[in-house]
């Protein structure tokens, strides 16, 4: 990981680059009393998040907000383009391909695999709906470098293998599983509904 | 918040919740250690977040299975019934209308609003689409206390207000954008695209 910054600092940074994008060009500067008080967070904590980036503060002035932008996109590599795919084009899958938010972070969704003869070659959203069985050759063709599994929890696992045999080393699951990949392959889970209940006991 | 658990150990308890139901029963007995190599995490900070929960460990035995999930089940609410709803029956929002994760966590989706005429008085696996305009009534007829933002970002702030208009206090918001509700309101961010960048940047 980049300047060995925590999961949880890095977590953060697009919280505060779409809350940049969000207040207007008519701001020159903007500090980071403003950006904790907008956000709802400690100004310390701000300060700290921001230190991992390239963007510097000028004492009693704050940050050049256009300079800031570029510091979080830079960290967050806005500007590099890399590939990704979606593993199962159902509902969810579907509704991702079709997502316009990822291009945003540089990342552009080039197809989905799916093992659903009736949807291999189809199109969704103007992407090509690809035969999973073939995804060893279509990763290395489209030149993937992430994967993102929308499939039914019971399948997870397998995708997830398959994944790993295609040379994909990062992997966003949405399937509400905990996936076992090898020490060089990482994870993130999206569990919806877990974040409904979690809401629901704050 | 219940008995001022961080939102970091909130946030653990159903990765814990979801491991401990894929040990399955033969399992009598679980070590917090067990759980923590399991789920690559430190062992100390496992029985803190159990802790938070009425479970009780014993000494060179561990949890007793059964209770530790019960005990999980019970903190995140799994037994008491939630009622949510969707907001905005467009891919995403359909896909979650179809997903069936949410009843473990006691919540149910019960209805989406969305202000297309060519979807309202449908249906979307099951759940009826109504009118968004019509959504305080409903809200308060169908007992709603979660809802759940899957509209364009643009238009994500107005349905926020319209949603606290209705007396919702939770919210989780899939559009890319920082909501300005009321400080007795409630949103939780599940930001894809930004979570494919993080994953991106680890």
């Amino acid at each position: 990981m980049k300047s060995n910054i925590p999961v949880t600092s890095l977590q953060r940074l697009p919280v505060y680059l779409n809350y940049l994008k969000s207040i207007g060009s008519q701001e020159g500067y903007v500090s980071s009393g403003a950006i904790a008080r907008a956000l709802n967070m400690g100004e310390v904590l701000v300060r700290k998040d921001l230190a991992y980036t390239s963007a510097e503060g000028k004492t009693r002035v704050g940050y050049k907000l256009t300079e800031l932008i570029s510091a979080l996109e830079e960290y967050l590599g806005c500007n590099d383009k890399k590939n990704a795919v979606i593993f199962g084009a159902g509902g969810l899958g579907s509704a991702l391909l079709a997502y316009g938010g990822f291009s945003n972070y540089g990342i552009e969704v080039v197809a989905a695999f799916d093992n659903d003869a009736a949807k291999i070659g189809s199109e969704i959203a103007g992407r090509p709906v690809l035969d999973a069985k073939c995804a060893q050759d279509g990763v290395k063709r489209l030149d993937v470098k992430l994967a993102v599994i929308c499939v039914p929890a019971k399948y997870a696992q397998e995708v997830s293998e398959n994944l790993v045999c295609c040379g994909i080393k990062k992997i966003l699951n949405f399937a509400p599983v905990l996936l076992k990949v090898p020490g060089d392959v990482t994870v993130r889970n999206v569990d919806v509904a877990a974040n409904l209940a979690i809401l629901s006991s704050m």
